[in-house]
């Protein structure tokens, strides 16, 4: 068995992170700035690099990013993308599907190319800016759908394509992962073939997974027995979730990406409202503590002065690289300057993929300290800018 | 970061178990059987020594006991006997006081000295027969809460008896288990001053810790700012909770008697029905998996017919000894046989504990296979007996 006082303390410190990012997500929307920031901002206060690792209690931290920990924070991104999968019929989907794939397209391209020149000109090394500009390409759902629901427009046009714009662009981000992960690895330049390639195969397995999840879900429900005891839905519901985002992962592809299939499967399904009820609950837990984790991930003391400047121009590309990328195809193809505006700067934030390609630059030896500093910085701070901006974005007249 | 693969795949067991849990739930209510026993049986049928070792997808085990499952079923232990705590203030609790302590007591000491006794007599040597008769003690108080749940009675006189008489002996089956342990691994008999000093201490730490946190918890709550977004109730709930679990753990007692003291002292609460609300629905999956997991450590090839000849003989002293050592106390002290039949019956299920210090003795060397058979199959089959024993003799006039 699992040691009882670490599950406890892992589980202690999900609790306390949650209940912070909850009282600073109401001081924050009374101060009129995005309620997620407040989550955020409870993992950047409470995180292990600043108070949480001074609270000592009977021998251990009070607040440490042990395993059960970052397990929570994994189940929460897959539930948040789950969540907002639940928003989409596939048909909804389907009407959207050319206009977000060039949206999304367009905002890896852009980001992509720009932040890899940018680390080049800066003196660093061409594996290093493959990482970089690989990290820099995926928008962070989570975060683009938190502030959407907060505004109560995860249901409008706008928020829609973003939505899916930012499922195309993790899908593209896997791709472009994987194409990085090759070249750094064998140390070479793969062909103009071997890249498309790369990417169509890539495409057609999450096409593959989507077709298949939203033909076999509705079926699988519609065999439940009538004389189901109480949660019975709910427990399918969390089956048809993890099945589909374990065989995202199966597959090669980003869990959150099956996850967001499965909600989009059980989207059209007579027990939504049941189903819904459950997650909003189960999310209390899930999704603060994914924001939280993201805002722990901020090591203040890795930031020379170096990296801070690398860290502004960085983020100064993000930002514009999809405001330009996402915004502009986007405002052409809805006619509209205002939702090109909103998307674009709905799509800017980063988060979860950026993180984890920074991770495998650092680890791998790729990168060092300081550029995994500035990256990480950026999208942290990318996640404070967007909603902001959305947020205003929605507001104005 | 854990890896994601091994994160989905333990989600995935535990939505997969839990989903079994409920079919087979609803199975069983329609056939007029407790539904926490399909539950029990979704473990047990699709557990890995059974069917869910047997199905393999993608070189991975379908259904794995793997940490992330035992996490989630520890948790579930804690939110269990959260939610029963929640059903009581600490007024009803001082009032049924006296009653549950003689109840809970004599339901420790009958059954510590006839396991003992029966296992010396069959030959086996002290120390074994010490870890039967600790492993003996303690109810499952969860099993008892879930069946007086289905059957709509938690908030009877007689279930909120059997609930307080079970944490009481969950607190003495503790400190049972205490004095076993320093005998079993010094080697030395303590003497009677000894064991009543650690029985004292156990007892006077667990009140100290009810008393604390009724006094404290309520306090807290009230701190809450009223401008709180929505979830503050629920993640306050949630620190309470786990906190009191970890303080009761670092006190050296069980982690479920502090999430029971936690659930009282907010069962008085202004947001009780906001966190009852919250609780049911994180239940659904956090309470079937704990039964399936209980469910799932029944390895049948471990049982020869040695074992199986223990186990029966076990089984009826581990039935007997809490029937006649809380069903006597209790019908006495509520002047009615009824109850008294009843509060036995819904005693006499074991599990959580009773299997630790099972495993306990199995890895220090104490117990053999064989026996560590025999008792875990009398663990299992006290919670088959007990729910079908309990619903009859709610049923019959």
């Amino acid at each position: 068995m699992v040691s009882t006082e670490l599950v406890l303390s892992g589980v202690l410190s999900v609790s306390l992170l949650v209940f912070f990012a909850k009282i600073l997500a109401g001081v924050f929307s009374r101060l009129g700035v995005p309620a997620v920031l407040g989550e955020l901002s409870s993992g950047i206060i409470f995180g292990p690099y600043a108070l949480g690792g001074l609270i000592v209690v009977f021998g251990h931290k009070l607040i440490e990013l042990s395993e059960v920990v970052l397990v929570f924070a994994e189940i929460g991104a897959v539930l948040i993308l789950f969540t907002a999968g639940l928003e989409m019929t596939f048909a909804e989907f389907k009407a959207a599907g050319l206009k977000s794939f060039i949206v999304g397209g367009m905002g890896v391209i852009l980001p992509f190319f720009s932040g890899f020149y940018l680390t080049l000109l800066m003196g660093h090394q061409f594996a290093e800016a493959l990482i970089v500009g690989a990290a820099l390409t995926a928008t962070s759902i989570a975060i683009t759908v938190k502030v959407l629901e907060e505004l109560g427009k995860s249901r409008d046009p706008d928020g829609k394509l973003m939505i899916n714009a930012a499922v195309v662009d993790d899908v593209l981000g896997i791709a472009v992962l994987a194409v990085v992960v090759s070249v750094v690895k064998t140390g070479m330049t793969p062909s103009f073939i071997d890249v498309t390639w790369k990417l169509v195969t890539i495409l057609v397995l999450w096409f593959a997974l989507l077709v298949g999840v939203v033909v076999v879900v509705p079926r699988f429900m519609k065999m439940l027995p009538a004389w189901k005891v109480e949660g019975t839905d709910e427990a399918a519901a969390t089956v048809v979730c993890f099945g589909s985002a374990s065989l995202a992962t199966v597959l090669g592809l980003s869990p959150i990406v099956g996850a967001y299939a499965a909600g989009m499967a059980l989207a059209g399904s007579k027990s939504l409202r049941t189903i819904r009820g459950y997650i909003e609950k189960i999310n209390m837990i899930f999704a603060p503590i994914f924001f939280a984790v993201i805002g722990a991930s901020l090591d203040v003391s890795g930031l020379t002065s170096t990296a801070l400047f690398l860290l502004l121009l960085l983020l100064a590309v993000a930002i514009l690289s999809k405001l330009i990328g996402c915004g502009l195809p986007a405002g052409i193809l809805t006619k509209s300057r205002k939702s090109g505006w909103r998307i674009g700067v709905g799509m800017t934030s980063r988060g979860e993929v950026g993180l984890v390609i920074s991770g495998i630059g650092l680890t791998s030896g790729v990168i060092g300290q300081d550029v995994y500093a500035a990256l990480v910085g950026t999208m942290i701070l990318t996640t404070v800018v967007s909603p902001i901006l959305l947020k205003s974005a929605y507001r104005k007249p």
